[in-house]
């Protein structure tokens, strides 16, 4: 082990889309029960819901609503889906306020009827637009990149060299990346990047799950944490050493797991979490 | 366009591997028919065959085999897999030798039970260990990195600058690199690393197929050229700029191609050939 063994959950956060059969109040109740201090809310668990009242139904089963998944989405070569991007991630910024968080996940976008170089423009311009909006209401945007497997429709930043650029660039507080072990573990040059992103205070979000071997679905057969090949825990010992005392984010979509009983996948989640990372 | 357009086939070949249905006498009858003037050869399409009469059949057609497909996997956590693959790749170099051509395209491994960089080392040994046999023979080795999507069981390989940085360790005329633009178009250093490929002289090959989207299969749904979404003429502009006149090698794994009539594929590889890279 490169990184001490976690013994409590002080530092547990769970995404909503990882126990997706639950509505975001069983959800809450089982994760404060279970004693999680932590969740990141997907924009489709809000759905129908007054979101004031659910975050403060959140805090009041005493979880840190870590961040709001997700905004971006600004790469289209249609002008006028650009514009509903930026709609609707100024839409986004007020939920996050509403909900008492402080942190949306970026996932930038890409579209295959163009370059990844213009897709990576409408990205900066995209986050340029809405940052005063995030800034003026506290805001922090997190940039995260993606596998590159998604490079053709989800997103053109595919490595952590491209976001700690891109996050350099603005130089802005409220400016960030999202360090996701799924989409960055293949990468020879992880750490000296993590070391990087710590170094300008830009490592807002750190985000576990495993990936298998074999992949039978390239979206939704994530693993938990030690079904699979990541190097979980050396890769936290690089996060940690850049002082990083954030939420450790598990992020897991999964048909196999979603056709469980969530309660013994969340089991399951805490025993992997204390055992694996 | 950014490269020019290609009037004529004298810088076509077509992986043995792309017309998987036929076999290599049939591929290489109608190859030839159709003005094609190189093919590269997968180790499966000579089971079974004197190898020496197969490279000589392949010269009659007026065909250049411009490499073997394919060596490596190097890595393993088991000595003994090891020790077998350094075996199996002096093989391939005696095939390679028999058939006539001058090179080998090596898939390096990786193997998910291992770290990447356990993994890397091994492949440094594996080709430290066959390069004066590849030497002694004249046959030339060329890296392919492969997408990071392969990393966990294909290659620890995953970026041309990895590539680079490895042939270049090793500082030999028979150590170079393949570039295939499935594995690498996503890379925005793609462009100067291969500068930096050519300024070696280390770009031994040039492969290219596009990339479907949606991917239906992460091994057998690769596209033709103009299928999907790769800029393949930008990427051979790229290749052409080091001063590279090699074979454009047409390399498509596609369970959908596979299951048309191979004369119609044949077709359609020539006419987007072409139009489209």
């Amino acid at each position: 082990m490169n990184a001490k063994q976690i013994t409590d959950l002080s530092q547990l956060c769970i995404h909503t889309i990882t126990t997706k059969p639950w509505d975001i109040e069983e959800a809450a109740k089982n994760f404060s029960a279970a004693g999680i201090k932590g969740i990141t809310v997907w924009r489709d668990a809000l759905e129908g819901r007054n979101i004031k009242q659910t975050g403060r139904m959140l805090r009041d089963y005493g979880l840190n609503i870590v961040s709001l998944c997700r905004g971006g989405f600004f790469a289209s070569k249609d002008a006028a889906k650009r514009k509903a991007a930026i709609k609707d991630n100024k839409h986004a910024i007020e939920e996050a306020v509403k909900l008492g968080t402080s942190l949306i996940v970026l996932v930038c976008g890409a579209d295959p009827s163009q370059s990844l170089e213009d897709s990576r423009n409408q990205i900066g311009e995209g986050i340029e637009t809405i940052l005063p909006h995030a800034a003026a209401a506290k805001i922090k945007l997190a940039i995260e990149p993606l596998h590159p497997v998604y490079a053709d429709t989800r997103s053109a930043i595919n490595t952590l060299a491209q976001a700690n650029d891109l996050a350099e660039a603005f130089n802005s507080p409220y400016v960030g990346v999202a360090v996701d072990v799924y989409h960055l573990w293949w990468d020879a040059s992880l750490q000296k990047e993590i070391e990087r992103c710590g170094e300008n205070n830009h490592l807002f979000s750190f985000h576990i799950c495993d990936w298998n071997v074999p992949t039978t679905d390239l979206l939704l057969d994530r693993g938990l944490m030690g079904d699979g090949c990541i190097p979980i825990n050396k890769i936290r010992s690089w996060v940690e050493a850049t002082g990083f005392s954030g939420f450790y984010e598990v992020e897991i979509f999964s048909t196999k797991y979603w056709s469980e009983d969530q309660s013994l996948f969340l089991e399951k989640i805490i025993k992997a979490y204390k055992e694996v990372i």
